[in-house]
């Protein structure tokens, strides 16, 4: 498969061109779930998540039964500022346990039934540093919106993206005050564990980004202030969108590649929910801005799209109860 | 099995001789999560879970393979004051669409590779209406408290209970006023459905109740205000302390049940995790008074243990997480 946009120009284009949901399809889930075997609403949430489900699939029993992870790894010039608590060259050990299937995010597949892609962003070549240049030129950011798009599986009927990436929480905070306003202090958080200085010099380094970088464009603040992993973690959700494939989406640095979709184009992340709320300091304060209630909070805080996966679960959870449960006429229930 | 009591003080002995955790276990669980490849802490409430596992499983890589569900279903007198929605038939309606496999927890069990067990308790002799009388004898308390304590399966590592019973969140809303204190107000809700006038009556009834059978007891409050399913969840929950499983509580009558063990003997619940937070209003209150945070908040009040076993998903994560994660030395990841 071949991503089919070679500029960010076309990636706008394709975002506009993006069809809903089957509102038939979401209609006819509707009234199943209006004759199964318990009072109406009594499941809450997983009633909304199963109707939702089958808007996407296009179906009105929708399934879970080949659900795909995949990790987006990157590397990010603005290490050099010291704002991560972990060395860079964790980035790509962390890929190796990924691929040897020693992290959270292997059990946390297993356990959902999920197939684990990994794809590992030209690590030895990090973004530019973005406080003295953008980190992306326009041909790197393709190529990763392009990796992240053509990663996703057509046949999977649910996806959840993550990423690793030493140093991405900074990032991510400059796209949130970039894209929904307020100061950087607002944005950042402790990532994998900096202290209160640690948090001050983030703060600085995204007001050094933020200053540089002034851009209106959605899709030029992932570019100048995103990373590969950002930018390819947009691209598989955009793709899972052309596949109808619904996403759940994981914590703070995914939030923010799919925030610039939502910004590029109204509706792009109608496709998509949100897994949990992370304890990243501004994770609660970027769903609220897209208008995202997230399934769990647990205070997880990791990433590799753990969150996600995790809340997978509940996803699973809710169309199967949807698809499997009996009708009151089926099993001879009285309806009140 | 016979269980080990045949009168209320026998019982309450059972609860006064349990015994708490493995500390050395645990301690040992908590020293592997130090080890394990991610930023310290960054699991959130999953790693709190795998330690608390450990504690009542004895190892320091607790697993999540033979979890048992078990639905406990009773009919109630008190539906003769009009407190319910539904019709009191369809409690045995449901207990046929449970072992034909069309409830929500037949799905919800099959997702988590749950066996599910499902005990009728005598479901033409209803309760006696406590407004009138107490609802159970002492022989038929602990008749259930025995059935629920003998339908544990030694070999589950993972229990959640649950109920069918028209008509029984007014018992449960009386147990918590008379556990907890408060108005009859305080702990009525709408069940599974009943309008403004209804909740009225319903605080009527629990009022009319709360004056007839005045008593400082738990298990008293269990056998007079309660039900012959919310003794059988009792029995369950302490049953699977004396075999050290660990348990997932549902929603507002599991935890009514639950509460009388806590008021009975302090620790009691030590073993038990609140599995969700039900949409019925005073679950959240009770929870509270027991001093136990949901895993999940979703908005389910549909009992059946539905929201105990999406939970169970949570608590399998955990484990998942912590038994199968590589350390940083297995893993050859720099520890920062």
């Amino acid at each position: 498969m071949t991503a089919p946009f070679a500029t960010l120009d076309d990636f706008q284009a394709v975002l506009a061109a993006q069809s809903g949901p089957d509102v038939r399809a979401q209609e006819a889930a509707e009234a199943r779930n209006m004759q199964l075997t318990k009072p109406p609403a009594a499941l809450g949430r997983l009633e909304d998540i199963a109707v939702w489900m089958a808007g996407w699939q296009g179906t009105d029993k929708p399934h879970v039964e080949t659900p795909q992870v995949i990790i987006f790894a990157g590397n990010h010039g603005v290490t050099a500022q010291g704002v991560s608590a972990f060395p860079a060259e964790v980035t790509e050990q962390m890929v190796l346990n990924f691929q040897h299937g020693g992290a959270a995010i292997n059990q946390l597949s297993t356990v959902v039934g999920a197939k684990l892609d990994v794809h590992a962003l030209e690590l030895d070549r990090p973004t530019a540093d973005f406080t003295t240049a953008p980190a992306m030129t326009e041909a790197e950011v393709i190529a990763a919106l392009s990796t992240g798009w053509n990663a996703v599986d057509p046949s999977a009927d649910l996806l959840a993206v993550g990423e690793m990436g030493i140093g991405n929480t900074t990032p991510a905070a400059a796209i949130g005050a970039a894209l929904f306003g307020g100061v950087a202090a607002d944005w950042v958080g402790r990532g994998t564990g900096v202290d209160d200085a640690g948090m001050q010099l983030k703060a600085q380094v995204v007001t050094q980004g933020l200053t540089r970088h002034a851009t209106d464009n959605p899709l030029q603040v992932l570019r100048c202030l995103g990373g590969r992993e950002l930018a390819a973690m947009a691209g598989a959700i955009a793709s899972a969108r052309h596949h109808r494939i619904p996403v759940v989406m994981d914590g703070f640095i995914c939030t923010a590649a799919a925030s610039c979709l939502h910004k590029a184009q109204s509706g792009a992340l109608d496709h998509v929910i949100a897994g949990h709320l992370s304890a990243e300091g501004a994770h609660g304060r970027m769903l609220e801005a897209l208008g995202k209630q997230p399934l769990v909070s647990l205070d997880l805080r990791l990433g590799e799209g753990s969150g996600a996966a995790l809340a997978m679960n509940i996803v699973k959870a809710a169309v199967a109860c949807h698809s499997g449960m009996a009708t009151f006429a089926e099993a001879g229930v009285s309806d009140a």
